[in-house]
């Protein structure tokens, strides 16, 4: 029987604090490269894996408040998440040689995986480019879907504000605030992110927040009438600027909090009278909820990627080994647009 | 013509921090006892004056991010709020010499008013105690209806909890919520009040903040299966212990935060990472928004006060000038009941 070396980036211990690429080994196992007899499940060569805040989650010691949401990774195991692959061998009656697939697998270059409605999504199109699928085209495209068309509740004409505004989702929130035509302003951590948001993503206006010393009289400076919707994805200080910027009514989506997951105290959040006289709405939400409406989603989203009216920026990581450093990297910002490691080639 | 001696209670100067009963001064002036002809005012005797913690907000410096809801009172000038009052005369159409109303009045023995819709309504039914329409069936029942019904979005069997449980507002949402066949948890102050919620008003459990040194723990052992709504008057401290008390899909109603008006900085949430994996909703609401359904209101209420199946306490300082130290001690929590000050007798 045929057999591989299969890489993989293991967790070597829980994370406390900030993770550091020490945290991760790369190790090396032999898979054999078909799936027992009477077997359903399917084994697949890992493509593209996708960098996403929320496996901090994951890094830490197992959570009962968090566990339905991200179940801890075990030390000594591979790191896991979402990918794209491709199937070499399957015993599962829905999946051939060949196929390809996006879903949650393991950080490897071989995975053996149960395919899971809702968890495993077969790939119908392959006229978009293939890595798409871990970000615009997959878990982060439904995030931005979802948390802005069904959290945000966006009419015409109202003042968006985006956190985090170049990533996988915050880059497609911008984008389909526009096209429901939203005045959208958007934050991010350096010049060239910001220089993104602006020429590429086609933002009214953006900022870098490191490079601001008053968040909210920034955000006065750019919502000078205040903010209808804001989608968050960073909390703590962020947050506080935006609750005294609020217009009535407005609503706060989010998505979550990536300044504060690496923190062992959290930050204080000082400004929450507001969202009594302002009627606001804070709502947190999980992408996963969604999932069965990807379908409509591609729907929704593919003509308009064919049409070139969304475009997408992709910080691509090359070789599994370079897995570490780019998951490590969206901590400190250092990705400029969706960040993912390729693989192998497709 | 006739006049009289209004005793009015004038607020000294802007407050910062905790007011103190020094802050309000007892004046006298002189009143005409009629409106001036071709006027289309109202001439009213106060009966009984309401004494609301969001009279806070009124008493610091004009602030445009609470001016809509709250406009700050004018030193010099009597303080106002929600009252009872007697018609004495009237230039106006739907009001005749001898009508109750319920409505915004300034804190003194007569007022000219000028009738407003949704700030002054005419009292129809006199066979319950007039002193409730500063309460149960005026500003804090509608709060309490808006709130829960409208907020909270309740279900039957759902885990309530409430905040100033035994305030104007806490002991109807409790009401409402065993009404609704939920599980009803309050918080209080003292162990009178504590009593009077497991003992009168039908609460399923209660605690006395003051002697929980983990309110988290105090939680997690009045809800073991966790807090689907939490209707929120006191914010800081407690709103963090509930945020990891919260189950899946769990709604916030932020209905006041009494424990952070009187701080100069409030203090900070830090648990809010949990509204993402929990998908918890927090929503901000003003009463004044609901006050067009009050009539829909008083159909649903009246019924249930006739029958006693809704109960209520309140507490009364007798004369104008209790007000001051009346007002001042809702910030203490000295009150034991819907605070109010009979001004006058019917």
């Amino acid at each position: 029987m045929a057999t591989a070396t299969s890489k993989q980036v293991i967790l070597r211990d829980y994370v406390s604090g900030f993770p550091k690429e020490s945290d991760l080994e790369i190790t090396a196992t032999a898979v054999e490269l078909k799936v027992p007899a009477n077997s359903s499940s399917v084994l697949v060569k890992n493509l593209y894996l996708s960098c996403d805040p929320y496996m901090r989650m994951r890094m830490g010691k197992p959570n009962p408040a968090t566990a339905a949401l991200a179940q801890a990774y075990n030390p000594g195991k591979p790191v896991f998440g979402f990918g794209v692959s491709k199937v070499i061998d399957s015993g599962h009656p829905d999946f051939q040689k060949g196929d390809l697939l996006w879903g949650i697998v393991g950080w490897e270059e071989y995975s053996v995986i149960t395919p899971t409605p809702n968890l495993h999504f077969k790939i119908h199109h392959t006229d978009v480019p293939l890595s798409y699928y871990t970000g615009l085209l997959g878990m982060p495209g439904m995030t931005a879907y979802a948390g802005f068309y069904e959290i945000c509740t966006p009419k015409k004409g109202e003042y968006v504000f985006v956190s985090a505004a170049s990533g996988a989702v915050g880059q497609l929130v911008g984008q389909f605030a526009k096209m429901m035509g939203c005045y959208v302003v958007g934050s991010a951590g350096s010049k060239e992110k910001v220089d993104l948001l602006k020429n590429k993503f086609g933002f009214d206006d953006a900022f870098n927040y490191k490079e601001e010393p008053d968040l909210a009289a920034a955000l006065k400076r750019c919502f000078p009438e205040g903010i209808d919707i804001y989608f968050e994805n960073v909390g703590g200080k962020m947050l506080d600027a935006v609750l005294v910027n609020m217009r009535m009514n407005g609503r706060i989506a989010v998505c979550g909090m990536i300044s504060q997951y690496n923190l062992e105290n959290p930050e204080g959040v000082h400004n929450l009278t507001t969202i009594i006289y302002n009627r606001i709405r804070i709502e947190g939400f999980v992408v996963f909820d969604y999932f069965d409406r990807h379908s409509k989603f591609l729907d929704f989203v593919l003509p308009y990627i064919r049409e070139g009216k969304i475009t997408y920026v992709e910080d691509v990581a090359e070789g599994l080994e370079s897995g570490p450093s780019a998951l490590i990297g969206l901590f400190h910002g250092k990705n400029v647009g969706k960040q993912l490691v390729a693989v192998a080639p497709e």
